[in-house]
């Protein structure tokens, strides 16, 4: 249960007890933990009490404003704010409205860092990724990992082409607790990453190819092929559901 | 470390010790160990140290004669057997050659037991079906992760179209520790038990339905654009492969 | 039959009856009404007759020009107009030719609002929407059903991701004689929507999403795939198919 | 509300009354509205009240046991049995355990009659097809419609190739309140019919054609593609999706 | 045999019976209409012999300069120039080298307008198209189709949303030689046109559309299966093949 | 106009005058040239008038009965009867009813043979294929041209893979009218005999190939794609179409 | 330049010098050369001459009978023989009649043995291949090589699932010419392999896998998308054209 | 072995032997070679003496910074550098880091010329390519194959649409050793090619064309598809891998 969330919520019941807030106060917060409803959007913070990590907002297709506004409204109840395929605009305006907001620009993240001590965070992630062009996908999955708690291994350019760079990384993916490897093009690096090693592999395919790479068809269904059992594949470009993955993975390690 | 292995090699030293074997049987085991070529076939016996699992047999394709000579390679090194997508006809001429081995007919598989305590098994793996045309996959499944030492929950036919029934297995979904989602036809399943618990969601699509399902493809996509995080996903009809990932993702639970 | 060209024909008559118009005059408007030929567009104001509602603009490929011409076309025989695919500088150039023309600007529509009272539209049209990236696809088919006589309830931003969202809506979908449920990526929103109720739901896939979204192909499979028996599929962001479709299954309750 | 479960619950609490049932069983039958645990299957008694009409046995991949299984189970709280692709072996084996069940062969269906007068029927449902070919599907759609509580019009072998055919059935086709339309190979001819009328007309591509048909990708994307507003397309061959939602669609006009 | 390239091979053999040019120019000339290469392009002049067409200019993906020398190279042997897919601004420039060329805007087509009367054009070529958008590539057969030698008949924007437009053309279609019928999204024109006369239609199905037209797969899997027999497909958008095919069946009639 | 129609009207006529047949007797026979309505089908004898060929039966998905009964009925009015993708069994059973048919065996079709003079035929249509697999479609070409009037010259196996052969056949290629190409594979056939002659070509791709070959799709691509304009394309396997096109081209000339 | 060929045309020179065969004979044999015509097929002797290796028959769609005569007609100027997809019925019936035949029952081909001496063979052509069920298209690929005058080096089930057993034959393959890497499911190895090595590699994708491998697709896709310069690709379990291509380019090394 | 980073390893062996560097310097050279770690890139030095070739950087997706840092330490081993997928931009920002590279703007290519005389370039590679607008793909490939140390003949502009002009080029195809043959649209051009010769020819299908191109998968099909062993095909517009492989297929020749 989320320690954030469970603190709010005592906050509340300790001013009603006080008398600070009265009874309708009281519901009224309680209810829009159910979620809150602003019209173009129900904002779904009952999400932080059930998954334990509040909504991610998708960035893609959105307008600034209403970018800043379920960002505000999420963080009414999370400590955590984190808006994926975003940009620099997006991050200006918001930095403007909302405080501590970062902006990771390889990545086209805006986030808020975790107040918590290196120390805490949890170990054994490992992100790996081909090829440079396949560093976005790569950085948007180890973000996410670290939104969750976890300080996270990166190993980039490491695709097959030369394998024995990535055979000079066999002991810190061996003892990995979860693997995200990205790769486009042919995609074959989370197969052979998984056929050495004994913990799960999350595989991502990434459009970056041309011709009949199909715009990451060609990696995604080599990834869904792959003969080492273990593997398994989100969305093409989806560092974001790889990272999330790998992070519940390694909750309770 | 795989503990039968190891007692097999501790075995193979002390033989050796008391002069019960030469050094070049000896030798022998060890360089077997590392994988045993039989012509058509090169047995992996080291997947059994490297990832604490034997190879499996993928029975499509294989002559008899070939999974018989297979199988006994691997019983060398492995306690476990585990053969899939084969038949009754297979596991009858098996039974002759190799004893111990049941088939567990729905799902196609030939196995042998594992000779332990039932209550040894691991607890929180729980594998869910949206139809009962989808329990082959759903079983084969299970079968894959109870030989990886655990207890599996089923929850078969409970789609969408009914959710209230699927509602009602609320409680036994949100205390699992990985849950495979098994579903053909739209395969809206996973998606929807993903943002229903915390823990990651191995979603296997069938090729259970006709026309637009294009033989599993139409919930493989549905499966791969989840927009619950936490889901990834496995080939179509890959119910080994989801039980196995499942089985990994436990381990050290 | 539509009381509007029913009205004009019914004038011509009485014109031609006093005189005010010559037989050839007479005769033109009638044959004006099978349709209107002006070079580039064969304008089918018998569609009217046909069908009782117009010809609907689509203004993707169209130069404003074209746009105009057609629009005064219609305007003779209809006192609805609808184009859509369009832009505020289309909208602009019309407004200046054509008075009582209205832009919906997230919709990209624009229309001449109906002269009747709020309480003459029917009732019980729902349009539900998964995301709110998918409100364009969503407002364009509320328009459309509007324009045809009814009020929509709108219920937007309430994917399966949060699906307790969905159901604090159930009451409403329950009553509705048709719903129009619009959604991206997984596209799983119709099918879960039309197994909590009795009426038909009409499913709009969205381009919204990436990679192996595939611009709408997954939820259109998705869609066409539903295991729940009433949902029917239009083409991938076709809001205003799914709205006249809705429209004309309320006509007659 | 259907009539025939209420009168079974009425039926229950009136023996409950006299004492003739316990609670136990009289909550038994109440809990087994909700849905029946039979194992590989959850039987979903309650979408009788939820949507007037019994779940429905898709035949195909269902063993004969199970299938005749679930029959007994929908038959205790519903009078109406239906299921689709199945065949004669099944329905002999079903006509010995099952009294009243008939047997459409051409369609591949097996149901039980509607024990109605004829004039009790509901008008104005009409299914097309475009060639002999495409009867199959049809028929399924006719007998859904037909099990729903409607008299069904049927005009079969009408394509495209030879328009006049068509044309002849204007009137009849301009008074339905809802259309099936059927086609194989190029799919034109639901489109050039929604174009003739007012009503909506559901659009069923077959998997009839061969070479560039693509298995009824051909006719899917004719009709999704559809220049007349008003039709709307169910999966290839689901003949049953198509009446069902005629069904609805005809239910409160 | 062309006319024109004979003139000039006999042209150039009184030239040379005069003494006006030598031998060596005399096997310059005919060498020439083998092939006249210019390093990135080979000028196929012994086109004009056998095809009696010369070859036509793809303007897509090659430099204004690289259409102009090819052009002048054309023109040396042939009367007949024609640039598809080209533009303005090539045609300006071409304009200045080169006189007697015309620019078709709408069709994006530069060329060399016939010198002979309008009543030496043959008869009975009719282009017809479904929608006002179709209109540029019913414009590049129709020219196309000039440019060979033929008076075209263009009836535009009678798709079968409004099928009494196109009846209304019968006789029309009926007395044509060789139809081209250009359409997009459910491109269900060419059959039906097919369906109507006893001569050959040429369909080209067009990129007009969205979502699930797949960029004019679309309508060109409708036209392959059409149930008429008699049409034939080029590919998406080609006009200028399907007016070229038309040109060459109109030939000798 | 055709013949033999005719002469049949003609017959009715007189026949009426003379009294031998009622006017009820007369008007249904005039009724029936619209369309005869056996239920499962309604044959179109008016296509006879309208296109001059009768209606073909397409043997695929019909019953032996169906095609009895609808043979019967065009003989009523046509002397061509022609039954594609059918078998031997389907003809025994036919020769049994109707006097005259005959089986093409390779090309699975039963037809009528015209009773004409050899001399009478047209000349100058020219089937040409890639490989002997190719042959039955191929001979469903010819036949099919045959049918029409068309006496066929068939050059079998020159497919590009020895470019040598086809270019023996140079002569006879140029003096055709039309030529209808059959190739599998890579289908480059249409395109190379295209460049080498004056008249249209039409493209047939075939179902022969494997892997890559999808079914026929790379052939149907590679000639839709054709550089040399004057080919056109019919679907997959599509022999009658293409010879019915050559037909109809040939009509004429 | 072929030598067996020229013998032959020498010996007929010879005969014709002596007087032992006509002038006509000569020529007629000499005419053979370019092709053979036989009706349904045109057998391409000239291809010896061209390509120094014989026309090879393509077993499937070809009868018995077709594939005799074709062989015979081959014989007449090879000494190699080679007959693709066929099986055992046909090789039984082709004993009868051609006498130095063999089968490969595994590969489905019938082919004469060379009779030269093993050591006269070239070297260092290998053919490896992913798993045990990839062999039958391995084997293809090792016959042709080896009717082409190679010893072939095969390493059969060395998929990436477990790569030190690749690693393990590194030596071989790196002194290797040319290597023929053939795999299914993800197709992963010839791009790990040609990162290993300076050689070109022929690379088969086969049809074995399930689900996502779309018949071979996945692997194809793989495979051109290969970061590993120096790989090139032929048709989905196109083992002869890959041993093909390998003997042609070890033919002067 | 190459030459040049051989002479690099003597440099180092004797500097350290003359005690101008240290042991921990030669032991960071000899490691350096294993691959270079630069944060984003691990540049594959090792490449140079495993394959005789350095690493190609592929400039898509890649930023002008990292272009330049990865050009640098390439330099340090190996004399040859070669940038695909670039332009002027990156070529300016490179001049002024980096002294010799050439840009050869055509082709998108940036590199460093060899510094060996004409004379001793290898002989036979050509280049040959369909169209004019394939010339950017076939420009690419003869750069490759020429920094590999060949002469190589290009001929281009010479598609089966004139197929007289392939004819032309006949004796210039027979005597190469390999044959990079590049083509559009229809991809023919390489199967012809092939039947024409003995060597191998590597097939590169180009993104030109349209509509059912498909951005290249129809040449690519045709390509994989044709009837002409010998030939092996590369991704869509890959011209780099296919001088790659044609230069090594060329080494040893």
């Amino acid at each position: 249960m989320n320690s954030h969330i469970n603190k709010l919520i005592e906050g509340f019941l300790e001013s009603y007890k006080k008398g600070d807030i009265s009874t309708d106060d009281f519901l009224e917060h309680i209810k829009d933990l159910y979620f809150e409803d602003i019209g173009f959007a129900k904002v779904d913070h009952h999400r932080m009490l059930r998954r334990d990590f509040p909504e991610v907002i998708y960035g893609n297709n959105k307008t600034a404003e209403q970018i800043v506004e379920i960002s505000q409204k999420i963080l009414k109840y999370s400590k955590i704010l984190m808006i994926t395929r975003t940009d620099k605009d997006i991050y200006l305006m918001l930095k403007k409205k909302l405080k501590g907001v970062t902006l990771k620009f390889s990545a086209g993240i805006v986030y808020t860092p975790l107040d918590i001590n290196e120390n805490e965070l949890k170990e054994d992630i490992t992100v790996i990724c081909a090829g440079t062009s396949d560093m976005k996908i790569a950085d948007e999955a180890a973000i996410t990992a670290y939104l969750m708690g976890n300080r996270v291994n990166k190993i980039y350019d490491v695709g097959v082409a030369g394998i024995h760079r990535l055979m000079s990384f066999k002991d810190q993916l061996k003892k990995s607790n979860v693997i995200v490897a990205v790769a486009g093009m042919e995609g074959a690096l989370p197969g052979v990453v998984s056929a050495m090693v004994e913990c799960p592999v999350i595989a991502v395919p990434t459009s970056i190819g041309y011709g009949a790479s199909l715009g990451g068809i060609a990696p995604l269904l080599t990834m869904l092929n792959s003969c080492s059992p273990g593997v398994s594949v989100v969305n093409i470009d989806n560092g974001f559901g790889a990272g999330y993955t790998a992070g519940i993975i390694n909750r309770n390690k």
